[in-house]
């Protein structure tokens, strides 16, 4: 399929969160209706679809059910099963490809991939024990983080080693699963750039955001980001050598280390980014419509800033803060129609526009 | 019910067209669900919706569960039957009111109530046959337009009189529908006041738009209008007073006719319009949402406009352009999803927003 998907086509989208939610809503404004897979009932997404498979991703029959109702089909997180995407891609193109979900599923492969490129991450090194874990420190040192390879998000299946005596606490923290054990970086602030790629190799890249986090979650988003021009530029060409590399179709964040030194790759996600929410106040095309077209093989749209712009997450009980935030000036509220406040949950975003 | 609804709350909205499309996704934004009435399968709004009621308007069991599944319910259009009315309103509360809709469905009604408040609208007179047409004629002059009491849109059940001669045939147009004789109006150009007012009485006005119509139907707004300080504040008052006067909760769409004598109201529709189309890239919070905060007992949002956009209306074969226009800079895009183009037919529009 290499036509332009035309009006009332059905986008599938694997996963039923707010980011296939914010996706299905972008899909709306192109004329398209929406597939979500997700096995969880009253998910975000399907609030705003045409049709949701509420099913587990190991009922094979589900899924080539989910696929033949659909046209194309990408989805809004990375870590999906391997066993579901053999059914689906038989039946449609799955976009981004499964090479690139094979890239950033580990954060080793990740890594080697992106060093690959001659991009610089941190130093990291292979931990699936106690005695590499001690090998790895001694190369790389400590302060120092070990993650899981896999199904990390959100400061999850992390451990922080901040002497040697800290590393028997996290082989215990990993419970067992292999790892990654990363050098600290002395950086002076986090970007991110949320790039596109479309069918045809047309990439456009957005402003860089300035990522705050907190807790391991990320916080606030500012655009502009407090970085030169220089950085600016060097940010978005390499996130468009890692498109390119990937022969990438659609949107993927990229979280970079501004250093003195130079950027460091700190990881890249698959998909539509919490740090490109800003992108729905601060542009004529989103990241979510961006996204949405590469996979539909439109063409990409405009997607220059022409605002200043502060996205803010709701967290948990921030949703308290509710009643004031809907009546400030200059603020957009995006919420994600979940049932349940929990602690550490997602629960909606503002953008604040600047006057 | 006077508490805001919470997340995760049910606005029932009467009509599937693109105006209830985009109410849902504006609702969803802040977190509710949706659940449309509407008579016809594959609607826009249905897309982006929780529910879709697909029944009749006469069937009462099916409007009594669509009321009983929402929490308050709202409507894309005025022509809602009275008798559907009936059954909801002993159910939950329907916003705006039914009395908006008595107002709003019948031309007469309207221009009666308008000139009770002493505002000025085109000089009108009741027809219901050829005697009643003559006297209208002789105390209005030619050219006038004789238009429908009801059901008119777009142009559809009007007809044009240059003289006293064209009498037979207006009346004949009218096909024994009862009717208004309106003069015509010298004006400068058309603008319109897109109103909010909210459970607690709170007012708030969209920036005053221009419009341009061909055909009978609006082709462009375009904001700023060109219009002094003065008039835009005449503009904002009269919308304010006739939001008012009403009791009215949601959004209210206002035309207005500029004149050297001052502004001439043309008409008024209780619900989202066309012609706010553009404060969905010109301000935080657009018309859609606007409206689901005041139905929502929600406070108004800022719609204070940040920026200059034209929109444009996409009828029938301006699909064709689709292509260039997805790749214009500064354009955002929204298509309705309608599986057919007609002639005449809105597609979509699209906001253009000036450098």
């Amino acid at each position: 399929m290499t036509e332009p998907l035309s009006q009332g086509s059905v986008i599938g989208i694997l996963g039923g969160g707010q980011l296939g939610r914010m996706l299905s809503v972008a899909a709306s404004r192109l004329g398209f209706k929406t597939c979500i897979f997700e096995p969880g009932g009253d998910c975000s997404a399907s609030h705003v679809a045409n049709y949701h498979f509420q099913k587990p991703y190991e009922d094979e029959d589900a899924l080539k059910a989910f696929a033949e109702a659909s046209d194309v089909i990408t989805y809004e997180f990375e870590n999906i099963p391997t066993a579901a995407l053999d059914v689906i891609e038989t039946v449609r193109p799955v976009r981004p490809s499964r090479r690139v979900l094979e890239v950033s599923q580990d954060r080793l492969t990740e890594k080697t991939f992106l060093a690959g490129l001659g991009l610089k991450t941190a130093p990291f090194a292979a931990v699936d024990d106690a005695e590499s874990l001690a090998a790895a420190i001694a190369e790389i040192g400590t302060p120092a983080i070990l993650k899981t390879r896999r199904f990390g998000y959100d400061g999850k299946g992390q451990a922080r080693l901040t002497s040697p005596d800290d590393a028997a606490q996290a082989i215990q923290d990993m419970a067992g699963q292999p790892a990654v054990l990363e050098g600290f970086v002395d950086f002076s602030c986090e970007i991110s750039v949320i790039g596109a790629r479309g069918l045809d190799g047309q990439v456009a890249c957005f402003d860089p955001g300035e990522n705050v986090h907190r807790d391991g979650i990320l916080r606030t988003t500012t655009v502009p980001a407090t970085v030169s021009a220089a950085q600016r530029a060097d940010a978005v060409l390499l996130t468009g050598q890692i498109l390119n590399a990937l022969d990438y179709v659609g949107v993927l964040g990229v979280e970079l280390f501004v250093t003195p030194g130079g950027m460091i790759v700190n990881e890249i996600a698959p998909r539509v980014h919490n740090s490109g929410h800003w992108t729905q106040q601060g542009c004529s095309v989103d990241q979510f419509e961006q996204h949405i077209r590469a996979v539909a093989g439109w063409p990409l749209g405009d997607g220059s800033r022409h605002t200043d712009v502060v996205m803010e997450n709701l967290i948990g009980d921030d949703m308290d803060r509710l009643p004031e935030i809907a009546q400030e000036p200059g603020t957009s509220l995006h919420l994600y129609g979940k049932a349940e406040v929990k602690a550490g949950r997602k629960m909606g975003h503002v953008n604040r526009v600047k006057p």
